[in-house]
């Protein structure tokens, strides 16, 4: 039997809910058996489905609502949905009430964020003491743009060290930190790139998009790697 | 413990792969619990698929590659992907061996047909006999466009009666049957509406798109919602 | 006081109900009052707008659903829209039983024949005898397009005299005539242009717009000066 | 006999006159009968329109033209149309001589306000004072995006507390009030959310959509009821 | 003193008369003095044009209204501008009162002939007899498509001599030859490229495109010269 | 004979040469014989054309290459062509050698500045001192937009008296004048809105756009007036 | 030293030349050096290149002007550029003066074919005989979509056995075959499919794209093998 | 034989790799041969491109990562393509072993630079000090825009004199000059605009575009005829 991993929707467009296809492909590549995580309103499918995978993807997307972090809306935010907000917020809350494990990317490194009661930078060119470009201009999402710096005894300097170059493709970043949680990567500009929750055995999220990279750089397929292992042992 | 249901991905666009909200929001709203089996090439995952789900919903969507059906391809055919074709076909012979309840919808009722060795109309305008236009062009896809007479004793037939007026979305149709199939509904220029496999306890498949209409029509609902009594008690 | 015109709405586009200003400068500029019913779904406002106005302009718009005069959609027919249909053709019967003023334009000509039980050719191209093309291609939509003759003795006749050059936008047109309908006008490839109901003081459609050429020609003008007399006096 | 409830047309655009149907079906979904009053140039015809109807919305729409409130225009303006702007002052003007009832949203709260001699800001962003986002990036018109806060013993007070949560959709907003006016409620950043006319029974105006939410929120769907029922009571 | 050389407006777009910029150059380049002739509805401006200019050049452009050479509209023809039809028919017309040379290029061919009381085929596809494709594909409008052969002692024929291969840009052709003119050019499949009025100096249509031609082909730019020297000897 | 007015063309697009309509309009509805002046690079065609015609009007377009005035290009600058830059400052320049009369509109007063010496402001919005939205955002171009006073004395005070409110449809302006030129309309902010010539009969330039209003507003007919008067009796 | 492979420019769009990245990839992949060879008129250049290359691959393109194969246009031609095809078939014939290898694909065994004095189909669609679809409506390039048989003892024979699937993107074909070469593939509605040159070491031209299948398929791989194996020989 | 001159792809897109055609035009009309080097992922081509070519000309494109430079991305940076710029700077070093003549344009100016280990400024508007629009907005590419001044004694020098009148297309510009390189023009507002490699025969980069100025100025042309002497004497 395969390790079931729930990947969480990614959005609703034109009528249809949608996964990008690179997650997909990133847990088919490595041996789990991906099964897609629909948005629904219902309590009880949200208890189901934690109980249904071994382990869960949330994936990038778009802007969060605000008001879910007890802000009103400033310039420079973008798009929201905040029925696919509560969603993904209700049903992370529902993993992190057992210790399986929760692999965030980018939009979701927030997500899970605000789920723990932190706060978000609505738009990076209002703060003044940023200096990076953090929404990458490169022809190719697999180009790297920036440098980050990792934490030591952190899952993920375990999987790739000191630091990474990683591409980067986000306008908002995490303000202040949830509970629970650790800052385990940053660039040169202070923005935060990885966070864990050392309370659970592997709760990673990560700002960057390394489903993107994981066929150019075999360092990180190595998260999925990590991200798959423990979901297979629990 | 809810019903699982998978719902086998609609398509590939934009790098997304994506299910028609109305689908999800059919199953949820009759209490059974969607899980989307997404498009991977793998086997062993489909098998892991049949096990999982109680019940299988194959939704609409484009053509059928021809030399899936034995054909080389006519003038008239529209866009095609056969990846998509072969895992759908794959996928529905796995359920097959099964017992396990099976809903097709448009597209779907043909990969059924095909998946037994049925052939398919490239193009209905194509055909000297037909007269009605089974591609609808009202405003709301809920629309009624055409009558439906179906076959007494069949699924369709108790959960309908003597017939219905449905929508219409197809430029295809059934030519040549598949084995262990039987028609269970018409239109008035003969063209093969629904079928069934009577060798199976609920393998049914209708042409027209009951999800869009089950918000106005209490009956339409009813085909969902024997597609999940039928499942549950697998 | 002035006369109060009833104008029925056009249509619904991206979520908004829509006249073209074009007939409600027609009913203005002749000293009427246009009023705009809107679409909604309830039988006792289509009685309150029955008693609230002194007559009634149907404009122009798009095809109507094949089902509602009896037949199966064939190929050419373009959208359709029943819950507009259903509307307009309730209303239509619910004035007819008054002896209230109805002035029905283009697609309204062919809603006052359905409402009256007669039938519509769902598409002038599929039709073997016709020669003249009814879709006008030049720039202006007041420019004259084609002859049309008038019965001696009809309201048409009495405005316009036994011929007129009109233009021409449809591609559609009557079949079979309605109950209690009479041809006023026709084409030399004999479609039916101009219709009246004698057993009323005023009910008339025409299959072309003069709306669009009553600033370029007096005649025109005419119709809707006609129009608004018999609607004053009831 | 229903109460009969003028709606004024939103505006002109490709030759058509539109009301967003969310207006109408507002009005409808309570028991009005709703009449649209289009943009004609008569005075006669304003004064019939005035006597005609038991209450009037004024709907949401673009910006207003600089000249009509005594300013020359500033950079940050959109589209106007002083057609329009003239039509619907001077309605408003001669409604405001009876005591008939009056609801004005977004725009047309700003069409009162100058109707009574106010002032508009051009455009929020060229003000140094403001710090939310007024103009909503939420995926629906229903989402919520900031909290008002209303004066005690106001219409707007009565119906919804003393604060609420609201959509937001607008970039230019009340400066200088109108004569006869007061304000009932403010936003955080001290904007004008909600005005009325103590001297008539019901004159209401407000800056966000309840249109747009009154199938998801009871409460702001009594706002249409109080708006109905006073103007039942005239 | 330059030989002045009346164009006549090729349409009106966008609320811009405009004359493609070939033809101008093409005047230009032989040293004639070229003068826009805009469209204006004023019978005496016309005389004055006529007075004004040494010869007459008319352009290409779209469909001519079949009203007009005493047609009701059929199947396949394109978007007609009565206005400007009637516009240079009366112009050209005027001219033809003199000995004045006239040059007219595909569409104005087609004008000439009409001026003169001749007919036009409406859509070549409609033809049963013809077999050329005279819509040329090519990348370049200068690329040759077909074979033209020219009548002995015709203007074109001493320009050109007995055939030329030529563009080709048009879907009506010259059907009954008008009062006066004759055929100097013609395809293999029988079709008219190329008329004459002998009764005056130089009144020359070609249904080709020369002024695309005279860069890359000396003798194309030959028609021109020719057209100039009568002009200028007037 | 009618009174012969040059009206040099706008600009070239997509390969055609263009003159707003509107401007041909103007000309004609007061009795003047519009002829068009294309744009051609040769010496000798400026001076017949001077000599051909009895007035000039030179129409608004798109910005003028700083180069031409002696400077480097600012930001804000958009797009230029310098082929029709020097053709129309040359013609300009032949014809002021004369005393025939000149009407320059919008761009054209700034390339009437240009010709003789003076500079223009790149882009206001880079300007401190400027407050006025100069690039009206009107539905139609008739609205008016802001005030301009005028000069006691100058021709435009003769014809519009002290002040008047115009449109305004510019985003550049007069920096330095040009010799022999003088200022006769400011806005508000100090904007120059219209000059003149002493030395000459009638050369005057306006910053609005009155062809657009002369329908509407029988002042600014009078511009037009004024303009054929004096170019009749040269 | 590498083999060096010319390959012929495929076209000229927006004033770019390009090759499509494809054609590219497959020679680099098997260990070719790619040179690419531009459009220019120059017969000198043709000679040098001629010499330079070892072996020149033509590749897929649009249609081709008929007047270069001596028709006239038929209806259902698309796009052409004479000045390509003048290029690429003077470049062939030149490199047919040697024996240096010749690889075509599509449009090009077109040109292979037109260089040695064939004909083309203009447009299968208008060819009675024609059943198959050869214009492939597939997701991917590379999918397959009808099949080929093979002549014995051919080039293609012997890479790919007797028959094989291929996809295909054409509606012009052979007609009659040019001077000194044979048929050595066809499809089961009589195409041809496959050409060879017998009195050259390797001149082969294909129909179908075997670039974008030979990263799916090791067979297509080893057309380009052969092509380079025979290139570096010579 | 002629003078071989490698022109160095320009770009990827939409799979296509494409050469502007006016470099290639601008290298045939002063007679040397173009010959087009694609970009492929292979050491020893680059080895084999350097070796085959006599000159080598590198063309304008977009923007270069700024990893590449050292820098992490700024705001203002525009689309990059890693892999281009890449190969771009390895070839580029690869040549500079060897005393071959490079032409280095715009953004190849950039990329000699930084091939030789300097920087680039990210984004012109962001720095205090720039005054002129780099970014021309004039009709045509070949139109002038600011003035440049040159170094005595260098490559341009001789050919252009002390300043030349250029066009100008970038946003970006050289920061930081790189190894061995000089600076030989530059702008009022102390822009780097041209510079050389004293070391070796002809290494030149000029940040203007003089293909697109070499048919209307002789000047301009004097570079390329410069690179392609100096390319035929090595």
């Amino acid at each position: 039997m395969k390790t079931k991993i729930g990947i969480v929707i990614c959005g609703l467009e034109n009528n249809r809910q949608f996964v990008t296809n690179t997650y997909i492909q990133a847990i088919q590549s490595i041996g789990g058996l991906p099964i897609i995580l629909p948005l629904i309103k219902s309590k009880s499918a949200i208890g189901e489905y934690q109980k249904l995978c071994d382990g869960f993807l949330f994936c990038g997307g778009g802007d969060i609502t605000p008001l879910l972090f007890g802000q009103e809306p400033a310039y420079g935010i973008k798009n929201t949905d905040i029925t696919l907000d509560l969603y993904q917020i209700r049903l992370m809350k529902c993993i992190l009430e057992t210790d399986k494990p929760v692999l965030g990317i980018c939009r979701s490194m927030q997500i899970l964020n605000v789920a723990c009661g932190g706060t978000i930078h609505q738009d990076l060119r209002s703060l003044d003491v940023e200096t990076i470009n953090h929404m990458q201009t490169s022809l190719l999402r697999r180009d790297i743009s920036h440098k980050v710096s990792f934490t030591p005894n952190s899952h993920i300097h375990k999987i790739l060290g000191p630091f990474a170059y990683t591409n980067s493709f986000h306008h908002q970043a995490i303000d202040s930190l949830g509970n629970d949680l650790i800052v385990t990567g940053t660039t040169g500009d202070d923005m935060i790139e990885a966070i864990e929750m050392p309370s659970h055995s592997f709760v990673v999220g990560v700002q960057w998009h390394p489903e993107n990279m994981c066929n150019s750089s075999s360092n990180m397929k190595q998260i999925f790697h990590a991200f798959l292992r423990y979901s297979r042992i629990h």
